[in-house]
C-alpha cells in the first residue's frame, strides 16, 4: 500500500510542473535556495463545473477542526453545497482558545470554567505557527493578522533536577550556549592543532576550522607549547553580566562560566537542538488574538448557516447514492442528512467506535491509530513578574521535571497581566490528576526555577488534558507503522466517504497536517466528481 | 582617572545594598539566577527638596536626544525647571524614525524627502532593543507600546561572495547551522571516542559529550572497528525540505548537506556567534510604530513647552552664577538663555569645536572621541515577496558583501508593502556615494541574494549615512582609550556643566547608554544642588 512520493503526486493527478523542477534544481545548486514546496495544490474552481458541464455536489464534513473546515472552505469555493457536523459548540476542535466563560466537562465529570480576565486566553491546542507550514498561507488569505510566537529566548532558563553541582538551578539559555559551546570549541580545537583529525582535515581545512571555533566559542590564543593552555574558554560576555554595562567606568561584570566537567555532567546542551527542527526553530508566529481566529475565519468563509453544532454522529452509512449520517443534536434531537458524499475528519478512533456500515478494514485502520496524551495548564498572573523581576520576554523554560516546558506569554508585553503556561507536558502525572492537583503539582515545580512568587499573584487557571477531551480522547493519534496497509486505506475513500485529519499526514499534530490532508481528500473527491 | 567599579559606585554616592549584594551571591551559585542589575538608580524626588529645604534650581540641556530627553525627564519630575535645546525639529535625535514627508539635507548638500507609504517607517538611527537593557524600562514607564524585533531568523540567508563550491548562493542559515554543527559534532565525537582528548575528558565527561554531539549535531552510531563511519553527519531535516512533509505518504525530501570541506572553507559558522551576543541574542523588541515613539513620549513626559526646536547652540559658557548659552533659533535669531546648571549631550566632536569658555582639557577630551561612520537604505516595496516567495517574516541576511546586513521587516505581517533595510553598513562604500548610487549599489547587491525581483515593486527608497547629517556628524562616538583621562574627564562637570551621552558609556550606540549616562550626570548634579 505505500507509495512513493512521485507515485503519489501521480496519483493525486497534479503534475508536479515548474514547482517541483524548480525545488530539484535548487538542491542541485544550480540556482538560488527557494522555499520548500508544499504539496502542489490546485483548488476546485467553479470554472471546473461551468466549462464541462457537470453538477456539483452536496458534501456532508464530519468534524469542524482544521481539517474539515478547510475541506469546507476550499469545496464551497467551487461551488459544492456543503455542510459540517460538529459535536462542540464552536469550530477549531483542537484549535482552541480558552476565554473567559469557556467550559469543559471532561470524560471523568470535572468540570472547569475558565475565569481568565476578558483580553486574556490560553491556546489549549495548537499554539505556534511555523514560517515553512502552510497554516501560514491560509492567515494571510482569511485575513487573519499574525505576530510573532516566541519559541526561544536566551534568557529564559534550563532546569535540570540532578546531583551536578550546577543541578536543581535556574541556567539561563545564553548561559547554557555559551559555556557549551565554548568547551566544545575548546575541545576541538585542542584535538585538531594536536593532528588528532589530520586523517579528515588538510591543513587547510584544520586553519578554517580553528578560525571558526576561535569566534564561536570566545576562545582564548593558540599558546606555542602548551596544548592545555591553548584555546581556553575562560568565560565571555555572552553569558551575561552580574552588572550590566553601563555609563562611566561601569563596564559590566561578567557571570563567570561554570566548570566544563559540571557543564558534560548536567547535560547543558541536551535541550539545544529543539531550537533548530525544522518545525521549532524561529521565527515561529500565532494569530493576533488567539489561535481560534483562524477556525473563526474559516467559520465567517464558511457560513455559520452551514455548519450544525451540537452534533455527535451517531451512525455513518455509505449508501446506493451518496452517504447517510445520523447525529444528536444538542443532546436531544435524533437527525439524519444525506449527501453525495462525506468527508470523515473525526478522530480515527472515535470513527472505529461509531456505529457505521463501514467495511471491516477501513475499521480497523481507523482502530490502528495510537493515541497520544498531553495538557496544558494557564495560569493567569495579576503581574508580569518574569519580564519585570527576571527580564524574560516571552520564550520557554525547559526542565527534565514532568512540567517539562513553561512559556511565558508572546504577547501582551508590559502589560498588566498575563497567562503563562505552566506546563506543556505529556506526563500522565497531570493527566491523571485532577485540575486542583495539576495545579499544586506544576507551582511546586515552578516555585523551583521562579522562588515563591510563582505561587502568588495568581488571578486563575485552567487546564486540559486532551486524552480526556470528549469527542477527541487524544491529544493526536500516530500510527504505530504507516506500511503495514492500514494507514494507506484511510488515504483512499471508503465508498462515497473520504477521510481526512492531521493524522493522515506526515506533520501529525500540526494544523499544517490537517489542511494538506484535507487538500488531498477533496482533490480525489472532485477529481471523481469530474470524472463521472 | 581611571575609577573601579566600586570606587564609582561611591562616588555615585548610592549604595549598592541589597541589589547588588543579591547579584553577588547569584554569581556565586548561592542562589537562583536573577537579572543583571544595571547601576543602581534613585530617581531625584520632589521630597529631596521639601524635606531639606533646598530650592530647585534651572537646568539648561543641550541636545533633546535619550540622553538630554532622560535628563530632563528625570529632574523635572523632581521639580527641577528644566530647558531644552534641541537643534533639529523633533526629539530623539539619532533616535529617528523616517516617515513620508520627512526631509534631510546633508552636509554635501543632498537633499532627500522621504515618500515611503503612509504607515510605512524606517528606523534611520537604533531600531533594536534587547531584553536585558534599560530602554524597555522607559518603555514600560512611558506607556510606549512594544512588539519583537526579529533579530534572527532561521530561514534568512547567509551569503558569501567566494571561490567555494558553495560561495556565492544565499544559504539559510537553519542550513548552515545544521551542517557546522553536524560537521563540529562529528568531528569531536570522533576525537573523542579515538582517546585524542584523555589528557582533558574522563570517561564520564567522554560519555556525556559523545551523548550531546550525537543529538546536537544529528549524527549516526559509532560503528565498532571503523572510527571513520562512526559518528558520520550525513544530513538531517534541520535544514529543511524540498518538498514539505504533508498529506498521505508525502513524508519530506530533506534538503542534502554540503561536503564539510567546503562548508569550513566557506565559513559557513562565522556569523553564528553574533546571535548569542549580550546585546543581540534574541529576544530582542521595537516600539509598536517606530523607534521615534520612545522620543515623542518623553516629549510628552517633558512638555513641549520646555522643548526649543531648532535651536542650534553657537556659544556655551559658565559664568560666575551658572550657565548661559547662544542658540540661533530657527536660523534667523540669535537668542540667549541663562541657567543654574547645564547637561551638555551633544555630540563631543561638535561640543569641541562649538565657540565656549570651556576648560582646554574639556575640549581636548571632547575632540578625542573617534567619530564613527555608519549608515541604511530603506526600501519600500509594494509585495511582501521576502513573505510570499521566500517564506522569511522579518529577519536578518548576513553577507560578505558591503551591504554586511539586510533586514526583513519585524512588523506588518502579510500586509500589502513593507520596507527592506537594504543595508545597515559601515562601509564607506556608500557614505560617498549619493543616494541614486546607494541604491543602485545595493539592489545590485541584493539581487545577488533574491534574484531580479529585488529590483521590482519599489516604491521608494532613503538613505541614511550619520557622518553627513548636520549636528552629529558621526553615527557614534568611540574612545581610542579610556584609561588616558579624557574619557573620564567628561564624567566630571565643567564648572557648572556636566555631560552625558551614550559615547559616556561603556554601551556606545545603544540608547541604553544614553539613559545610563543621564541618569549618573543627574545624579551628580542632584547630589551637588542638595549638598549646597
Amino acid at each position: 500500500m505505500a507509495v512513493t512520493r512521485r507515485q503519489f503526486l501521480q496519483q493525486v493527478g497534479i503534475t508536479g510542473g515548474a514547482g517541483v523542477m524548480f525545488s530539484t534544481m535548487g538542491a542541485m545548486g544550480m540556482m538560488p535556495a527557494a522555499e520548500a514546496k508544499t504539496l502542489p495544490f490546485r483548488a476546485p474552481k467553479k470554472s471546473d463545473f461551468t466549462l464541462t458541464g457537470k453538477a456539483h455536489k452536496n458534501i456532508l464534513i464530519l468534524g469542524g477542526g482544521i481539517a474539515g473546515l478547510t475541506s469546507a472552505y476550499h469545496l464551497q469555493k467551487a461551488g459544492y453545497d456543503v455542510t459540517i457536523l460538529e459535536a462542540n459548540n464552536r469550530p477549531g476542535g483542537r484549535n482552541w482558545t480558552v476565554r473567559k466563560g469557556d467550559t469543559i466537562t471532561d470524560l471523568r465529570g470535572e468540570t472547569q470554567e475558565a475565569t481568565f480576565t476578558r483580553d486574556q486566553y490560553m491556546n489549549a491546542g495548537p499554539a505556534r505557527l511555523p514560517q515553512n507550514m502552510v497554516t501560514l498561507d491560509y492567515c494571510r488569505e482569511l485575513g487573519v493578522p499574525i505576530e510573532p510566537f516566541i519559541n526561544q529566548n536566551a534568557d529564559a532558563y534550563q532546569y535540570r533536577e540532578g546531583t551536578t553541582p550546577i543541578s536543581n538551578r535556574p541556567i539561563r539559555h545564553r548561559e547554557a550556549k555559551a559555556d557549551v559551546y565554548g568547551y566544545v570549541s575548546e575541545l576541538l580545537a585542542k584535538a585538531t592543532d594536536q593532528g588528532s583529525l589530520d586523517t579528515y582535515l588538510t591543513q587547510t581545512d584544520k586553519d578554517a576550522l580553528i578560525a571558526f571555533l576561535r569566534n564561536f566559542g570566545a576562545l582564548g590564543n593558540r599558546v606555542a607549547g602548551d596544548p592545555a593552555g591553548s584555546f581556553k574558554y575562560t568565560g565571555t560576555d555572552r553569558r551575561g553580566f552580574i552588572t550590566t554595562p553601563g555609563a562611566g567606568f561601569e563596564d559590566g561584570e561578567p557571570v563567570p562560566p561554570f566548570a566544563m566537567q559540571d557543564v558534560l555532567a548536567a547535560g547543558l546542551g541536551n535541550y539545544f537542538s529543539f531550537e533548530f527542527g525544522w518545525d521549532q526553530a524561529m521565527m515561529m508566529f500565532q494569530p493576533v488574538g488567539g489561535m481560534d481566529r483562524i477556525a473563526y475565519a474559516f467559520e465567517e468563509a464558511v457560513g455559520k448557516e452551514n455548519i450544525r453544532y451540537e452534533a455527535e454522529v451517531t451512525n455513518i452509512e455509505n449508501t446506493s447514492t451518496g452517504v447517510k449520517v445520523q447525529y444528536m443534536s444538542r443532546g436531544r434531537h435524533m437527525r439524519e442528512i444525506s449527501a453525495d458524499y462525506a468527508i470523515c475528519t473525526m478522530p480515527p478512533q472515535i470513527v472505529a467506535k461509531t456505529p457505521s456500515n463501514l467495511p471491516a478494514d477501513i475499521i480497523a485502520a481507523n482502530a490502528y491509530a495510537t493515541k497520544s496524551r498531553s495538557g496544558k495548564l494557564g495560569i493567569e498572573y495579576n503581574r508580569r513578574w518574569w519580564e519585570e523581576d527576571e527580564r524574560i520576554y516571552g520564550g520557554i523554560t525547559n526542565t527534565n521535571m514532568d512540567i517539562s516546558n513553561m512559556w511565558y506569554p508572546s504577547s501582551g508585553f508590559h502589560g498588566e497581566r498575563g497567562v503563562v503556561i505552566g506546563y506543556y507536558s505529556s506526563s500522565a502525572n497531570y493527566g491523571n490528576l485532577n485540575h486542583a492537583g495539576r495545579v499544586e503539582r506544576a507551582l511546586m515545580q515552578g516555585a523551583k526555577i521562579h522562588g515563591e512568587k510563582y505561587k502568588q499573584d495568581i488571578k486563575s487557571t485552567f487546564s486540559i488534558s486532551w486524552d480526556l477531551v470528549k469527542y477527541q480522547e487524544a491529544a493526536w493519534n500516530s500510527w504505530p507503522s504507516r506500511t503495514n496497509g492500514h494507514y494507506g486505506r484511510l488515504l483512499e475513500p471508503a465508498g462515497n466517504i473520504y477521510f481526512a485529519g492531521d493524522h493522515l499526514s506526515h506533520t501529525i499534530a500540526w494544523q499544517h497536517g490537517a489542511i494538506e490532508s484535507a487538500r488531498l481528500a477533496i482533490t480525489k473527491l472532485h477529481e471523481r466528481v469530474l470524472s463521472r
